[in-house]
C-alpha cells in the first residue's frame, strides 16, 4: 500500500457499494484491533457493512485479516485431522458435550474452543462450568496436550484469539450491526481457524429459538461460512437445523449435562441423540475418515459401546472436574431446590414448543445472562416432560421449573406460553438440510 | 413516553426502513445534544439515516429537534419581517454582501448568521473580517439592535445555536454520511429557524464546485429544506443555481469584498449582480412585501442610488469596521505583493472555468481552510480576467494569481487547469430554477 487511506473514505467507498481492496480490508482490521480507528468510524463502517455486504473476495480477506488480529494455534504437531463443530447457538443445544468425546473416541482431534450463554441461547462453557472443578480456562500448551493425548479439549477463547472480532462484536451489540450474513461469518470463522482445524462443521440453526430466523437466511450465512472456509483451504460442511423447539428436554447448565451423559450411555431423548449422531458423521466425513453414512453408524456405536463415555469421563478428570458425573451426574451436579409442575391446560397434542419462550423461561430462573456480566446459577433451568407430537391430557406435567425462589412467577407465565396444545400435530426431524 | 427506547433497538428500526415516531426521535436528539448516547451509536444512526432517509415528519421533527437543542432568538420586538438567505456553498460566492445590505435598504430585517470557509468553498464570516476591525461575534443584543435599527447584521454562528447540528456535523464529517439530503437539510434548517426569521431563501448550488452535483439532488435538497419550512410555519424560497463557474471575478476574502462593493454602487461583474437581484427579489416576495418581478425592480434600485450602498456603511461601521471600504476598498482592504498572470495556451473561447479547481488554487494561496483551525490569508486569491463565453487570443491573461508567496507553484497548476479553451462556447444564466 503506498499511502495510508483516509478511514472516512473508506467508508464513503463501502457506502456507496463499491469494492473494498484487500490492502484497504487489512488496513481496517489492523486499526480495529490496534485501537487507531474510532469506535464511530467502526461503527459506521459496520452499517455500511450491514447495509451493502461483502463480496467473496472481500469477506475472505476480512476474515483473514481478523482470524491473524491475534494468536493462531498451531496443532500441526497432532498427526490425527483436527475438525471442530460450531452451532449457532439454540435453546437446550448441549450436542457438543456429547459430541465431542464421540468424534474424539472415533479418531477425530476435537480442539473444541466454546463460548458462553448470552440471552435465551445457552453457552458451553456454562454448561461445563456446572460440573464441580471442571475448568474452561487452561493454557494453550495444556490445551494442546490433552488434543493431542485425549483427542478432545474444550476450553472458552482467550484474549489473545481473534481480538479484533472481540472489538468488533461489542461495538455491533450496542449499534444494531449484529444480524449481518458477512459479520457474522466472519466472526464466527475468525475465531474457529484461530484453533487450528483442518475442517469445520457448522450447524445452522434455524426458527423463532435461533438467530436465523428463516431458511434463506440460514443458507446465505451457510454460504458464506463456506466461502471463507474455501478460501482458507478448509474443508466446511454446514448442517442447516431446526430450532423451533428446545433441543432435548433440558434447558439449563446441570440439567443439560445430565442429559449429555444419558446421550453418551447410548441414552437420551431422541432428537438430542440424532443430532449428535448427524454432526459427529458429517465431522468424520470431514476429516476424511468415511462417508457421512459410515460416520453416522461409528458414532452411533461410540455412544452405544460406552467409549464416547470413556473420553468425557477422562476429559472432565484431565480438566479438574468431578469424573464420577459420567457414572452417576445426579450425585455430582447441583441440584435446584424446588421442581414446580406446568400443565396442560386442556386435552390434545403438542403442536409446537416456542423455543424462545423456554429459554427466556430459563434465563430469568437465573440459567442465563441478559448481560454479559451476569453470574448464571448452574442448578436452575426447565425439564420438558413431553415433547412436539405428543398426546397429553388436561392437568398433565408438559415441562418442571427447577428454581431456586428467583423469577418463579415471571418463568412459570413464559414457560406456560411456550406450549401449544391442538388437535393433531406432525412429528418431523431437526435436519433440514446440508450443505457440503 | 413511557419507557426509555434502548437506543440500539432504534437504531435496528431506522436500518430496517420503518419510521421512528416523534417522541423516539426526540430522544435521539437530546441525547446527541446532552452527550448521553456515545458517538459509535450516534454515527451508526446516522449510516442508517443516510440508507433510509427520513420520512418529512421524521424530518420535520429531527429539525426542529436539532433547533430546539440551542437558544432560539427572539426578534418578534422587531417588526419589519425578518428574511434571511443560505446559500449551500460556491466558489466566489460573496453573493451575502452584497445582498444584505439592499434587502434591508428595501425595508426587509436580514438578521444573518453565517459560517466560515472550508475546503473549496468560502465563508461570508472570512470575507467580512478582510475589512480591518470588522467584528463578527457580537453578543446577541448588539445584534438584535442592530437588526432593529439598521435593518441588517452579521455574526457567526454560536455556541448556543443548535449544538446538536454541531455534534452531529462533526461526526458525519469523519463517518462518511456528510452526503445525506436529510442530514444536510435539517443542519441548515435548524441554524436557519434558531434566528428567529419569517422566512428563508435557499441558494442551491449545483455542479462541479458545489456540494450536490446534480440536479436531481438539489432538487430533493430543496424539497426537504421546503417540508421542514412548512412544518414549522415559514415560508421558504428555494432557488437552484449553477455553480459550475466561479462567482464573479473574484476568489478569496479581500478581493471579494471588492467585489461586492462593486456591486453595492451598481457595478460589478453581471452574473454576480444578476444573483443578487434574483435572491433579493425572492427575499422581498418572501417577505409579503411585493412579487419577486417587483423585488428584483427594488433590489436593482438601491443597488443603482446608492441606499444598499449606504447600509452597508452603516452596518461596517456598527460592527467596528472601516466604513471606508464603502468609498475606496482599495484603500482599506488588505492586497497581496504580487499578481501573476496565467495566460491563454492558445486561440478559442473560454468554454468553462471549473470552479472547483479555481477554488482549490485560492485555497492553495491560502484564501481557505483545509482544515477548521487554519487560518486564512484575507489578501491572496484569484482574480478572474475572463468569463465564460469570451473569446481570447493566445497569451492573453486568464486570470490573476494575487499571492504572497504561499503555495505559487501548486496554485498556479490547479489554476491553469480550471480553464476550458475550446472553437465555441455558450453563456447561460447562473438561476436555474425556483422552487416557491
Amino acid at each position: 500500500m503506498t499511502k495510508t487511506p483516509l478511514p472516512q473514505e473508506l467508508i464513503r467507498k463501502k457506502r456507496d457499494g463499491r469494492e473494498l481492496s484487500d490492502d484497504e480490508l487489512r488496513f481496517w482490521v489492523a486499526g480495529v484491533t490496534d485501537g487507531s480507528l474510532p469506535d464511530y468510524q467502526v461503527a459506521a463502517m459496520l452499517m455500511a457493512i450491514y447495509w451493502r455486504g461483502l463480496g467473496d473476495r472481500e469477506l475472505a480477506t476480512w476474515a483473514d485479516a481478523m482470524l491473524h488480529s491475534g494468536d493462531v494455534l498451531d496443532l500441526s504437531s497432532i498427526e490425527r485431522p483436527k475438525v471442530d463443530k460450531h452451532s449457532t447457538g439454540g435453546v437446550g443445544d448441549k450436542i457438543s458435550i456429547p459430541l465431542a468425546p464421540a468424534v474424539a473416541a472415533c479418531g477425530v482431534a476435537v480442539p473444541m474452543v466454546s463460548g458462553r450463554g448470552l440471552g435465551h441461547t445457552g453457552g458451553t462453557l456454562d454448561k461445563l462450568e456446572s460440573i464441580p472443578g471442571f475448568d474452561v480456562r487452561l493454557e494453550v500448551p495444556r490445551f494442546t496436550e490433552l488434543v493431542r493425548d485425549l483427542g478432545v479439549c474444550l476450553i472458552g477463547q482467550t484474549d489473545r484469539i481473534a481480538p479484533a472480532d472481540r472489538r468488533l462484536y461489542a461495538l455491533r451489540d450496542v449499534t444494531g450491526t449484529v444480524e449481518s450474513i458477512p459479520l457474522i461469518a466472519s466472526s464466527i470463522m475468525s475465531k474457529k481457524l484461530a484453533e487450528g482445524i483442518d475442517g469445520l462443521v457448522l450447524d445452522c440453526k434455524v426458527g423463532r429459538g435461533a438467530f436465523m430466523k428463516n431458511r434463506g437466511d440460514a443458507r446465505a450465512l451457510g454460504a458464506a461460512i463456506q466461502a471463507i472456509g474455501r478460501a482458507a483451504g478448509k474443508r466446511v460442511t454446514v448442517m442447516i437445523t431446526a430450532m423451533d423447539a428446545p433441543i432435548g428436554t433440558t434447558i439449563g447448565n446441570a440439567l443439560e449435562v445430565r442429559e449429555s451423559v444419558a446421550v453418551l450411555r447410548g441414552e437420551g431423548p431422541a432428537d438430542t441423540r440424532e443430532l449428535t449422531v448427524a454432526l459427529g458423521g458429517e465431522m468424520l466425513a470431514v476429516a476424511g475418515l468415511c462417508s457421512t453414512d459410515e460416520g453416522r453408524k461409528r458414532i452411533a456405536s461410540v455412544l452405544d459401546d460406552g467409549s464416547a463415555l470413556d473420553i468425557f469421563r477422562k476429559l472432565v478428570e484431565a480438566q479438574g472436574g468431578d469424573p464420577r458425573v459420567a457414572d452417576d451426574p445426579a450425585a455430582v451436579l447441583p441440584a435446584a431446590r424446588h421442581r414446580e409442575p406446568i400443565t396442560a391446560p386442556r386435552d390434545g397434542f403438542v403442536e409446537t414448543i416456542f423455543a424462545d419462550e423456554a429459554g427466556i423461561a430459563a434465563l430469568i430462573l437465573g440459567a442465563g445472562r441478559r448481560r454479559k456480566e451476569d453470574d448464571v446459577d448452574p442448578a436452575v433451568g426447565v425439564e420438558l416432560a413431553v415433547a412436539v407430537g405428543d398426546e397429553v391430557r388436561k392437568g398433565q406435567p408438559l415441562a418442571f421449573l427447577c428454581h431456586n425462589e428467583t423469577g418463579v412467577d415471571a418463568a412459570r407465565e413464559r414457560l406456560a406460553g411456550a406450549f401449544q396444545i391442538s388437535e393433531h400435530a406432525p412429528g418431523r426431524s431437526r435436519i433440514l438440510e446440508v450443505l457440503q
